[in-house]
């Protein structure tokens, strides 16, 4: 559970504690200021109906406490907290999250009572965004979009070298128009790129098309690439609803690199071939931005909160004329 | 051709010179150290199939002296240029013009050189959404889109409060995918947004559709008004393709607001409604921008040259020492 940390691109700081809360689990660690991710684990998200932001909040308590047993020689100055949903990063606030049921709740404060330290609270998709723009494949890019790809689509934007998130409410690819004949999604809109092409939507779409199950989105790929022709249109479908949609971004924003991780980005070139070649397709004297795939994996959430409260404690120190732990 | 200027919003500043250059007309003026407009004046761009940066470069020359001697007492310290197609503001290039014919033309430094002052350069679009948004209908709103929709469609970004251009990419609104179906833009591409719901667009499908000749979107709307049914047909799909592409800018970057502006906008409630209505019924979470009609009208983007060439005098004078003039 607390097993060696395997090394990081994170480099020195200011130690910290970070928690990305998912719609399911919520992952928590403890950074050093070495950079090493200590403790890392998964464990299941802390549900109240009654009380949703307080239960998840309370739980940040226990996760800490075992951190800090566990690396009593650590000494943490902040933590990041991010969450899914909506977020309003400057005030604190969760303004909604369909999984986890609350409406402006005020997680920032609650956390930093809990915790009793400082805490950057931030959005999930922007916080693993913002690690790929600073440790991983979006690096050097001024202007890049990194799109999380699995049960839904998300996307975080860098824009003149700074994160874009338009007061919680930007990037919301996955929820962008695909197909005005589509199916209505859960967020009350019709044919949401996300309905179409998320790792989600290819599985529950072969089994409504086929009748049989299937265990995900790499499965309806394989099935394709064994000659299943219902498959196989799912599958092209998906690609071609992706291009069209990236094709549009890069119309309006122009971003140099269009970074895509998630569950979907494991399909590495079955995905990223096909994808380049229909977002070629589409443009004519547009700017091609490069398509990468993700560099952070899975962690990338955990280290953009973990990142956050770094900045965080940086800035209070800064503000108490103290040099950056 | 030089009677007395109209008041306008611009304000004290420099005296400045602003050249706005269209695929059809030049527009220019000097602007007074009161902000006033003066002797502003349309006249053909000039052309030269052989130079044609160079032509335009050289028309300047002979506009500026005939505001100089018309207006002896303004001592103009600056220049602003603004041209349509692909920009690069900050080397000062034009990239590409289809209707003029140029490719990475250093039309700055011929500007300069032409005039004998600094001249400030940049795209004609994105001048009048400057222009709207310091001046005019997007004034107060961090993050905004300024739409001009006349023969083409394009758009200027303000990102955060400031303007973004991704080096001169951005803001290609025109030609984003409308219609995976449709027919190819003279950009190469397929079913581009202006191809659907430009006013250039709406006139030209009516008369593919109907035989019948027509003066423009605005007769296409009067005759749907009538009863026509193939108009009424071709101003609801405009209407369509520009909500559906409004409702994606908003799931992805959710401006604060959309200002409308250009021949199209000239339509007032008939585009302005049920435009609104659409896009309304696309949202579901996100935030729902205002749909506001531009104030500045076709002068626009003269003013937000101006504004630039003052902006540049500004600077200059900062970095000489001196208080800005």
């Amino acid at each position: 559970m607390t097993a060696t940390a395997p090394p990081t691109p994170l480099g020195p700081g200011a130690a910290v504690l970070a928690f990305d809360v998912g719609g399911t689990d919520t992952k928590s660690a403890m950074v050093d200021a070495a950079g090493r991710v200590l403790g890392l684990r998964r464990t299941p998200t802390a549900r109240d109906a009654g009380d949703a932001a307080g239960a998840v909040a309370a739980s940040f308590a226990e996760l800490a406490r075992t951190l800090r047993n566990a690396h009593p020689g650590v000494d943490v100055v902040a933590a990041g907290v991010s969450v899914p949903g909506l977020v309003d990063e400057v005030r604190g606030l969760g303004l909604f999250a369909s999984n986890l049921g609350w409406r402006d709740a005020p997680i920032r404060d609650l956390a930093e009572r809990t915790l009793g330290l400082p805490v950057a609270f931030g959005h999930d998709v922007r916080a693993a965004g913002d690690a790929e723009h600073r440790l991983g494949a979006a690096r050097g890019y001024d202007d890049a979009v990194v799109l999380a790809i699995g049960t839904g689509i998300a996307s975080s934007m860098l824009i003149g070298g700074q994160p874009y998130s338009a007061g919680g409410y930007a990037g919301e690819f996955g929820h962008s128009l695909a197909d005005p004949q589509g199916e209505r999604c859960p967020c009350g809109a019709i044919g949401c790129l996300e309905t179409v092409a998320s790792a989600g939507a290819i599985a529950r779409r072969y089994r409504a098309a086929s009748g049989r199950e299937v265990s995900g989105a790499r499965a309806v790929l394989d099935a394709a690439g064994a000659g299943d022709p219902v498959a196989r249109d799912i599958w092209d479908s998906a690609i071609e609803a992706l291009a069209e949609g990236i094709a549009r971004l890069v119309a309006t924003l122009a971003p140099e690199a269009v970074v895509i991780g998630g569950g979907l980005s494991q399909a590495g070139p079955a995905l990223f071939d096909p994808l380049g070649e229909r977002v070629d397709a589409l443009l004519s004297f547009h700017r091609r931005p490069v398509l990468l795939r993700a560099e952070l994996g899975d962690d990338a959430g955990l280290l953009g909160t973990a990142l956050a409260a770094r900045d965080l404690a940086t800035a209070r120190a800064a503000a108490a004329g103290t040099a950056a732990p």
